[in-house]
């Protein structure tokens, strides 16, 4: 196919199955390559940065594929708009050069966790963040997140289920901050790395929670890292917390 | 019965007919009185400091009501919490005078109206915002709303079907501020009044709006409300983006 297009998507994951196509489920690849099919006659395989979990949300996916249509992009971009469904929407769609490939080029993502810790459920972020009862402890979760930061083997923290060749990948930035009052029972954890294990973030969210919680000290981080152990680990927290922010090539 | 409650209720009203009483609706007021039953054994009739519509959300409703039991009043807020459903929580639960009625003794209550502006819907705002898709003058909607406060008789921002004994209100507030970056897509108009007819707070947003959009001059606001006829004011804004904040006895 003639041309190379480079789509930024927001959505919801509340109602998807995740991203990759699964046979009779809801899924976003599956919404997209169906809703560009009907929109220029042909089939395009669309390819994402990577591949978000279900209940996993994106603020800036980005997406390749390739395309026969002459279609302007603005007129590609207002007809996707007019045509996604409720929860997906088209931010930005331009041409890219030739063999632009949204996953293979992808430099860092950066992600995004938010939490709850109130003793009642924030019924407006339900679909949107992890509601935890008890006030976590931020300070000590930012002492023992900082060993983390740089390039290690991050083992510990894959789950099992879709292996990657190599455990090794770089956190360039972490950073945990409790946003302001009147909005102080919100804590919001930002993650950018070289790429990330499968349930990676999930898994370190759910480890510095236990430091957060007082179940483990601060120290605890840096032993789960260096153990090179899954099972050392805190749980995987859960999917709806979490949300794609940003991709850089 | 002995004993007079207040309750602070915050509710995503989406998926509620409103506040009042329907039958076959799933209503605020059916959904709290089901679950008071089931917690005292006993029917307790719902009194909120005003009753919102279809759609619109509190996140600090005033309810108040008469009980027997004698469950102490954190035993009561835990059993509310554990048993209201998804979209409703019990934010405090306190024991009040005699003969306090949340309605008839409100003196205040500020509501919060959310825009999104922007030419690309925002996914994760649908069930909270109005979605235009033009960028607001907020600078205009500020000098044309500065004649609203004040005591006035409102009637033209009053929507038919349930017309109030008499159509003076006082506004105390109304600020419209676009939030900073990376934000900026959304402005929010905050409203602090006496009491309110029937649909204001969404009748003047939409005649703000118009304001904002450039399709009425900055001085149109105090033509519609000097003229006194409903058929002047711009339409309704719709009920997802109105939230109840704050009431004041």
């Amino acid at each position: 196919m003639a041309r190379n297009i480079k789509l930024t998507l927001a959505y919801d994951g509340t109602d998807f199955a995740g991203w990759q196509y699964q046979t009779g489920q809801r899924t976003l690849q599956d919404t997209l390559e169906q809703t560009l099919a009907k929109i220029t006659g042909q089939f395009s395989r669309a390819t994402a940065s990577g591949r978000t979990d279900a209940g996993v949300h994106a603020l800036a996916q980005i997406v390749s594929f390739e395309t026969d249509s002459s279609m302007p992009a603005e007129v590609l971009w207002r007809a996707l708009n007019a045509e996604l469904p409720y929860d997906m929407s088209a931010l930005t769609v331009e041409d890219a050069p030739t063999g632009f490939n949204a996953q293979r080029e992808a430099k860092r993502k950066r992600y995004r966790y938010v939490i709850c810790d109130y003793r009642v459920r924030d019924v407006f972020r339900r679909r949107y963040a992890w509601q935890l009862f008890n006030r976590l402890d931020v300070p000590a979760m930012q002492r023992s997140a900082a060993v983390l930061v740089g390039t290690h083997d991050f083992i510990s923290f894959q789950s099992s289920g879709s292996e990657r060749e190599t455990t090794e990948r770089t956190i360039y930035d972490l950073t945990i901050q409790r946003h302001e009052p009147p909005d102080d029972r919100v804590v919001q954890i930002e993650i950018e790395a070289s790429g990330y294990l499968y349930n990676m973030v999930r898994n370190i969210v759910g480890t510095l929670v236990e430091v957060g919680q007082g179940r483990q000290p601060d120290t605890w981080v840096a032993e789960v890292l260096a153990a090179c152990n899954r099972r050392r680990a805190g749980p995987t927290a859960p999917a709806q917390g979490l949300c794609l922010v940003s991709v850089s090539y």
